[in-house]
């Protein structure tokens, strides 16, 4: 399945660890659709991950980053640039990393340093990454940019802790720094809310699994894949949404808007009584 | 309790049918409070209810009214005005039906005539009074206007069928004339999104146990009352909170804020096993 | 440009009227990105505009309808799978028309005939076309349906009139609706909320032209065109969007994120000072 | 005027620099409804503004500290303990600052030292207070807690700079400790969202008294004043909003419901037409 939506055009993806990686997803689907590629990742997720593998399949080169480095990013579009024969035209920011889940701190005992290390992986690079761009010159004319966010940014999602706030924050850097791109450059800045993915980073979350079972059953579409998001990507990417800017996109099955489903609440009521009517049929509604 | 925070206003509250109504423990705070008063209610609820009871209670008049009909609500504000002495400082719009869930239509074979009811009662009725209001000169200047709403006006709730679409409505009644009503006489108009809360409204509505259950454990102060909900009126009736207008304002505990609480995940996954640690230990964050 | 997106979909598109129209543009689009189509608007619409132009251009029937009438839609639907070889996959709505408007009615003086009309025709008639479809199962399985909308149902611009509220009840049903449909067909339903647009609808309005001019300096991309719409439209038609429903998707040039921009400041200050900083420098920021 | 809303209560606010501080106004009234507080500023704010004025005026204790650090917030919450004999019943926070905006350093060339330091004063010192109290235990059950806010936290006013992104973080964090407060001691926690207010901090930002004059058309009811903000602030710590948490509230007289106004749209446009009909009255709507 190939639209040519992206032929001839040039883009970074930043965050491909593993195949279960969104990024991954994102940086396949890309190709497909006709585009060319770099790929970036800290020098410890390319040693842990599988990034090379991935390169290789698409014939991109890994230019290794830490997102939170000016200089790294510097690097990352200047090489960029000089690989792909000029500015490009889309990039994707799926970074996040909270130290205070990795050592359990629960929201009301976290360590500030730790907070701090939060924002600046998951938020702040992303201000980083268009600022560097945006002094380059990297980003082309009509250039798209997503980051990838979470629906916790409006919502409180016990465990999700300070990633919370760290998503709140890389939503209004998009909206910040869109405003800025969008009226000098034209390039466009949105976020994508996607539905729980079970990701490798994800995987460390405990009750991660009933929480994706509660938002697929509240979502009348069901949980968004990682392939169904790479597809979204893609369409943010193309020349179809040139007028979509400042933007969080909720990919996520209709998630967002539900307060309650009736699948959702027949588990939640599991050892009640079923919603029937007189006649003992399930009443929708 | 008092602190005369309504001491020398008028007002009129649409919808005390009884005690257990909002609109019911609204009236009798605002009495408490000083304020002066008069009720409306349709006159098959009139014969239904206790209103009557109330009014005795607070020496308050009932003017019977049809809130679709703008003769009945010409009278409602012109007799108000004869009995309270001039032009009102207060009303509360507490009024909400929809024949398609009385008589078990889902929301995918809505009767059209029904639909048109449930919006002319729930939502068109609050522009009604407010232009009938506005043309008799009925609500005084800084005056305040309060309507009740549910959180299904954003997003959906199995069942609540066709009155989300008329909460919605009515909020944005709530805004469109809050805009007109405010530059021309510093009237301010909002609605207060309440938990859910069992009143005789809401008791027909199958389920609502389990879903009243699943907002209680969502809300990290539980379910809002009746009698909070009454505080909070008084409060926006006040002259404390006179440059807010255009507003909903959430009054549920915290549930709109919420994605997912550890105490609702218990529970939705209450066969499986416990958030805990390697120790046991309950896992809040 | 076509990518063939649609290859192989059909779909129905109501309201395309004369080549300012969104709803034709949307048609061209369609057709250019492999669907195939049928056409519908009121018979008044298909006397006055161009429609059976756009019909032989596309060769696509057109089916009049009142999208008030469930007949009507009825009819539209049925014959548009009989023209179309079976289900849809995508529907278009771009229905909308006040008579309080038209008769400048204001909105502290409405007629509630004119009112009844407006939710009737603007927002009612999108539930009656759903509601028909699912009857007639007329929708195929992950079907895609779009409605345009408008900023004005979440803010308040003088001059739209009850507009504005038939667009908040329009978003309503779609959540309300997507719900349902999704959960037992996978069929998504979103609105697309589009910049102020010129077309023949809009230019019955006085001060529009500044209201655009406005909207435009505000937008760091500037007003989207009919055009674009129709690409953001194709693109929420495409599989590459299947999990995207119950939005309201903003394509304003990112005007609904915008406080307050440079150049409409300066626009509203123009007799006054400039933005500059000690050494007469324009302060962007 | 005062109606002993806050009588036998306690409380901390935070940031009284001189009067034209919210802060100052708050504890003025708080203390006329009948509290007994302490306040709080840097040393520095201590020694440039008018604090122990007020101090003496109502004869409240001056706690120094830098709300970055956690050492002083400890302080000020265990000396208002001993000073006010007991657990404080509400906290107020209105801090905040940029070394961005006083540098003029513009959003796309921020220094990211002081983008640290204007998270952490203007937000992340509102997670220190709050994880600093609940771990001495320092607010009483049912307490309320309140910082201050602006609209730029959800849409972008150029100039406005970094301070949007730490008002967004500000908002989750309100929200994220919201949750954890709110469900094991019934504290709860909110941000009221002011008008653009004149105040030492806001006059340095130029063009201020423009974006002010533009707020102001829009508002319906006009931009909310600091005596304003301070009475409802005083509602907000009172027993009357027991419910109400993890919400941002707006006080801006309808600005964050209005997407243009007529007074506003007739300034922007002045060198035009005025909207009048073809008798020359203006048109309202």
């Amino acid at each position: 399945m190939s639209y040519n939506l992206l032929k001839g055009k040039k883009g970074i993806i930043f965050g491909a660890l593993n195949d279960m990686s969104i990024a991954w997803k994102v940086a396949e689907r890309a190709a497909e659709e006709g585009a060319t590629i770099t790929l970036s990742n800290t020098p410890m997720a390319l040693r842990m991950g599988q990034t090379d593998e991935l390169a290789k399949k698409l014939n991109a080169e890994v230019i290794p980053a830490d997102a939170t480095s000016v200089e790294d990013l510097q690097q990352v579009f200047t090489r960029s640039m000089e690989v792909l024969g000029g500015p490009v035209d889309f990039v994707l920011h799926s970074i996040g990393m909270s130290p205070n889940v990795r050592k359990k701190r629960t929201y009301d005992d976290l360590d500030y340093n730790f907070l701090e290390k939060t924002l600046d992986v998951s938020a702040i690079s992303f201000h980083k990454m268009l600022q560097t761009a945006k002094k380059l010159d990297a980003i082309a004319e009509y250039g798209s940019v997503v980051a990838l966010s979470y629906v916790a940014a409006q919502r409180t999602f016990f465990g999700y802790n300070d990633m919370a706030d760290a998503k709140s924050l890389l939503e209004s850097i998009a909206r910040s720094f869109g405003y800025i791109y969008g009226r000098e450059k034209n390039v466009r800045i949105n976020t994508i809310s996607q539905s729980p993915t079970p990701t490798t980073a994800g995987n460390g979350v405990k009750g991660m699994d009933h929480l994706m079972d509660f938002a697929n059953k509240m979502s009348p579409l069901g949980n968004a894949t990682a392939d169904e998001c790479a597809d979204y990507c893609v369409m943010m990417f193309s020349d179809l949404t040139r007028k979509v800017t400042m933007q969080n996109l909720y990919h996520d099955g209709g998630f967002s808007s539900m307060g309650m489903s009736l699948r959702a609440m027949n588990q939640y009521s599991k050892s009640l009584e079923e919603y029937t009517d007189e006649n003992g049929h399930i009443i929708y509604g």
